[in-house]
């Protein structure tokens, strides 16, 4: 088959390479795109404008910052484009819909669990919905595992939203609360107590700063999604868009090297 | 010395006892206070009432929930007291600043952390302002580490503030995913990936529903102090916000057994 992948970022192009690993032609979009893009994507074949892939694959899968993924449905139905598209985003099941309502019967709901699939065991994609398997049968090789999921259309999204409202919420709580304590002048004493009640939290709040300063520009869009999870299925929202205004704070460390903790607190403390 | 302690809950007797090992005498008063608290205070001097206490009281340690912090202040100031007055109690920085300025000159900010302290070192009572060392010159012995504080008046309550922002902040967290899952029928699937991503969240999931029903009752007024802490120091007070929510819900489990997760999760889920 011949698939195209919008877009191709660091997951992007671990998907792409799973397809091209399982026998595909993988396409992707040249045109408005970083160099550093292009120099991940050269493997795979470009297309100068989104009308000429869409043209020649069969499928396309979406893999693009949250905030993006209605925007970029609507692109490709606009193209009149009438093949499987699979949103891979980490976007709210009520996100999920519309775009399964824009997009009309080649939808497949998807979720990436992990980080980019560079090695087999490290990453799941889970798809969802009644064209999952097909979606599945794809994957025969490479290190990305499929995994499909029972239920609802859009399950898959509400897999993502649940399993990083935990791990991206409570990596934002932990900075937060450094940053509290900074700010309220009781770092040291804390970081005692914590070495004697609570081992290993200073240490993860250092490897937290690090993991999340540079990717924190797109968390927030993802924070704000799952927040409305929440607040849909009649749950505190709250929760998630502290962690999305946190994430907003720490949006201009993206193009820097991995931060350490005190230039994360530097961020989310300046202007006050 | 004769040292009030307001009130005798599982903590209050805990820092009751560690008084009476260090060679004081510790009142009570009875009025009002439940069976349990009755039978906890036995072995210290009970009186009928507040201003029999008072009386001959040196010096008062209050410990009580958060949201009823400010009104025993008033109560004790409103008596004429003039001794010391230990404010034990998970408040905000400002709730404390309101507290000291009720009290007058014989404020003392403390904050403990850790459980009733039944065993030494398992539970430390932070102190802070000009008479912390007075404060800590009253334990000599018993299992209650007390630990004074540099810094400012009421920094013994920003670090319990900060403290329990992250232990009771992640357990509601937590259990609101654990909730969110459930609502959107992804449970399953979410502990099997939990299995292989995060090993040990299952478990701690149904640790933390046990190791919070009863207590929640009362965690909602700390998080709201929680929450106006982050809010006074310019951060965002969303997460806790959501928090008191979470556990405004399992209010109702105070006096049952502690609960497994699956009652915590029709706590939170119900009237939806």
């Amino acid at each position: 088959m011949r698939i195209g992948v919008l877009h191709p970022g660091e997951m992007g192009v671990s998907v792409a390479q799973a397809l091209a690993d399982s026998g595909h032609e993988v396409g992707w979009v040249r045109n408005d795109r970083s160099s550093a893009t292009q120099a991940r994507a050269a493997p795979f074949t470009g297309f100068d404008n989104l009308a000429e892939l869409l043209e020649t694959a069969q499928a396309v899968i979406s893999v693009c910052p949250p905030h993006a993924a209605e925007a970029q449905a609507r692109e490709v139905a606009a193209a009149g484009f009438a093949g499987v598209y699979v949103d891979a985003n980490a976007v709210s099941p009520a996100t999920a819909a519309r775009i399964a309502e824009v997009v009309g019967a080649g939808y497949v709901d998807a979720g990436i669990v992990g980080p980019p699939a560079l090695t087999p065991g490290t990453t799941r994609m889970y798809v969802s919905g009644p064209r999952a398997e097909e979606v599945q049968s794809w994957f025969g090789a490479g290190a990305l595992t499929v995994v499909r999921m029972a239920g609802d259309l859009t399950a898959a999204s509400a897999l993502k939203m649940a399993y990083a409202a935990y791990t991206k919420g409570s990596s934002a709580l932990l900075l937060a609360v450094n940053a509290l304590a900074e700010a309220t002048g009781v770092r040291d004493v804390l970081a005692q107590e914590w070495a004697i009640s609570q081992p290993g939290l200073s240490k993860r709040s250092e490897r937290t700063a690090a993991a999340t300063s540079r990717k924190a520009w797109r968390f927030a869009g993802e924070m704000q999604e799952i927040s409305q999870t929440f607040s849909e299925a009649g749950l505190p929202g709250e929760f998630h868009a502290g962690a999305a205004q946190l994430y907003e704070r720490m949006a201009g460390l993206k193009d820097l090297p991995a931060a350490e903790l005190e230039l994360v607190l530097q961020h989310l403390l300046e202007d006050l």
